[in-house]
């Protein structure tokens, strides 16, 4: 078992960061400022995957916007952190809440900025486009570039870690 | 004859999923919600010539869009059916009101949720940044992504099949 | 002299389709229908090249697009036809108001609706994403995709074969 | 050391292009005209990082917009000049103001219109899908196209030159 497998199997809280995970890092501006996000419709049956198997996820991100919020009601997410600056320190918060070891906890994040909570954490994802620095200090890179089915490949790699994912697939490809 | 014409060529009924397919997967949020698709103009001909062929064209989706609603309209695609949570049960309803059997019926789908109808299906496809899991068990990937000329693949995959794509084309390349 | 470029040279009336052109192809749905179109910023400024010189330009489309006729006020484009069912009539009526001979006039369109005009003209192109049936009539293939540039290609194409690029280039590398 | 490396040592005022540079290219049209840009939210990380190293920072473009101007708020750039017709004038007024040295600035532009700013900077440069012509005659081609990092690789590269990049990266990965 590879050593992002193992850190992927104590996984209870999988936290995610917006621009350039969840989307493709763009930040749509009109005369009424950052307005829209794109996120991926892979990447969104990934989280209800994650959630159904019980574990519990997080948004933390630096910036504040009303589709995001939007986003995350259609997807069911409670636990949503904007405008954070300290990202490790929510993270803290919310181990603390969910009684959990950072050892239990992974992040995704694409920057820099990333780099304090993502070493804080027992696992430690980043996209194909993430910057260069940032995916040398990660368990797992996913081959697709943020907001293009990220997400969902990090999600099912915990899923099949966790044994879970044959149990989805099987609910899938079962005759009637 | 490759097995996926020999499917294509019964079909009298062809079926598309959404996000993914007839768009590049990006859901785009405002403030307001789940506001804007994007749909491939490559892709609207091909459906056009798919009617014009008498095929019987119909979108199975699991969201609900307004954008969606628009569109249809614009191809003037008069079977949709949204906000699905068994899209074989869909399938079955149609097969039974145009008097089919499900060996004349396809349906294009990119995640693992389509499974059950894909596989229910006579004729399956998906596109080429479909879930891996879904290209395992499909009769056509084709070469271009959703949302970017994948489902005019498909539609021109049938046609040919059919013996039907070089009508078409003679009527393009027609001296006045 | 390859024969595209004895071709190119003959120009003096450049019509360009939109959708797959002018754009990747991606058309915008909301609930208000078919609102945005991406246009880019390399063609603009090849098309503004393309008008000093001394060529007319048309834009010849199926479609009507509010944002379509905002581009091209933006542009100064007067000659815009819109909502075109014979594309191929329409150039007809250009060669008579302007004077001109089938051989003098050039399209760029991405699919197979476009054969008609594209082989009634002197010059074709094409996209590197369009129809792979309209890339085997063309003159020229563009090397970049539909709204990414591919217009510019065909602009700077022109004007080097007329002898007129070196002009504009020495213009912006002088010194001063 | 490499030439492009010393010529950014001795940088004190970066200027940048918008489209194309910081956006992809695309200009998005509605009804309403020229409406929404995308900007990357790695370039803007950059283009903070370069102001905290006392870079002076300024926009240069020769279009207007709405969009821009709720990006640079955003980013807390000040120095931003719309509807440009000469570049190099805006950037003598600039050099002027700031008492500067032409080879202590640089622009990064991505089409033919740039150049007469592009050769008068200390530092040139451009992006992955910028304009053939542009691309012989700058200092540094970054491997992302405009809109997805490519300023980002500039600001990185900047700050490297000049030795200050190893201590915001030590701020990111240091032990608490």
């Amino acid at each position: 078992m590879t050593r992002a497998r193992e850190r992927a199997l104590r996984l209870k809280l999988m936290a995610f960061d917006v621009d350039g995970v969840l989307t493709d890092g763009t930040i749509w501006f009109t005369a009424e400022g950052d307005v829209m996000k794109g996120f991926s419709t892979l990447d969104g049956h990934g989280l209800r995957m994650l959630q159904q198997a019980g574990i519990e996820l997080a948004i933390i991100t630096g910036r504040r916007s009303k589709a995001l919020e939007q986003r995350c009601e259609n997807l069911q997410i409670t636990r949503l952190y904007q405008g954070v600056e300290d990202k490790r320190a929510v993270l803290r918060g919310l181990l603390a809440e969910l009684k959990l070891d950072a050892s239990q906890a992974g992040y995704m994040g694409d920057d820099v900025v990333d780099l304090p909570i993502l070493r804080a954490c027992g696992f430690a994802a980043t996209t194909a486009d993430g910057h260069p620095l940032v995916r040398q200090h990660v368990d797992m890179v996913s081959s697709r570039p943020g907001g293009r089915g990220a997400v969902r490949e990090v999600t099912d790699f915990i899923l099949e870690a966790q044994g879970q994912l044959a149990a989805f697939n099987a609910r899938y490809l079962a005759d009637e």
